[in-house]
């Protein structure tokens, strides 16, 4: 069975409503889509106490999910073995709360298939979706950059917007591999 | 330069010490080496209390340094990039414990080298340095077993007794394959 590695912030896990509602109780309005495209939201002037609070404990307990990651992510786990793939290293205290979430909205995915890594080059599968194309430069498999505001300026991977997209790009995958001659 | 996953418990960090205080706590004696030879200290009678331990908060942060690991990861670390790969994820409370004792006792090996992770075979580096042949047996790259009392009977694999065997070996590594024609 081949191996898809998942990032979780920005791929199954939607932290931008969070960075959204700093943002503007720090400065009195939301960032414009424009001024999200190509950038974090702490590099927006005015974004720097932001990203404090993603030290903060319980930071990543409550993120939504992002929208079709729970059926893609069961579905996908039939036809392969998934990992959730995180460089949960650079915030130590994210450490339990990422692990309660991921329990918590992907009980179908056992714990031996979650990593917490800081340098996603060590990881060996098959296929890597994530948001960062840094991530992808490293990675010896496939790499798929998951859309999001920061990574709009990006041409270097194939792109896939949403979940259906994700799902639609396996199934092509899948079928273009069974009828290979 | 080539990389070198290096397991934690047993291997970098003594996890025995505290294994046979809490046995003795619970049975009024010590297992001889004989009793623990070929298992797991929780696995012998009487040592069931043992391993309900393992999930207290805190009994990953104040383990001792296995002898000469420190010196030895330094001296490797000259020569090749170190990653330390743990099976955290079977103990949530054990995360934010391994992560302080790695910055306490190795602060020269940087964050992103942290791995916590639990099936390792989604781990890709040249090296696997550990001491469960489990682990080994899904490995990629060279797979080495450092010697624990629990693996004694394993003849599957390169066995290194301790550190100063370790650096040996890796020498040893080097030596042939900078002279190789």
């Amino acid at each position: 069975m081949l191996r898809i590695a998942l990032d979780m912030d920005e791929v199954v896990a939607d932290v931008l409503p969070k960075f959204l509602d700093l943002f503007e109780q720090y400065n009195g309005k939301r960032p414009s889509p424009e001024e999200l495209a190509g950038r974090k939201i702490y590099d927006l002037p005015g974004g720097k106490q932001v990203r404090q609070h993603i030290y903060d404990k319980g930071f990543f307990l409550d993120l939504p999910l992002i929208p079709g990651a729970k059926e893609g992510v069961l579905e996908l786990s039939k036809h392969y073995e998934i990992f959730f793939v995180t460089a949960a290293q650079e915030f130590r205290n994210s450490f339990e709360d990422k692990y309660d979430w991921l329990i918590q909205h992907f009980p179908f995915i056992d714990w031996r298939h979650f990593v917490f890594c800081g340098d996603k080059s060590v990881i060996q599968t098959d296929y890597l979706l994530d948001d960062h194309a840094f991530n992808l430069r490293t990675f010896s498999g496939k790499g798929l950059l998951f859309t999001a505001y920061h990574n709009l300026n990006e041409t270097e991977f194939t792109r896939l917007d949403d979940w259906s997209e994700v799902l639609a790009f396996f199934e092509n995958e899948r079928t273009t591999k069974s009828t290979a001659p």
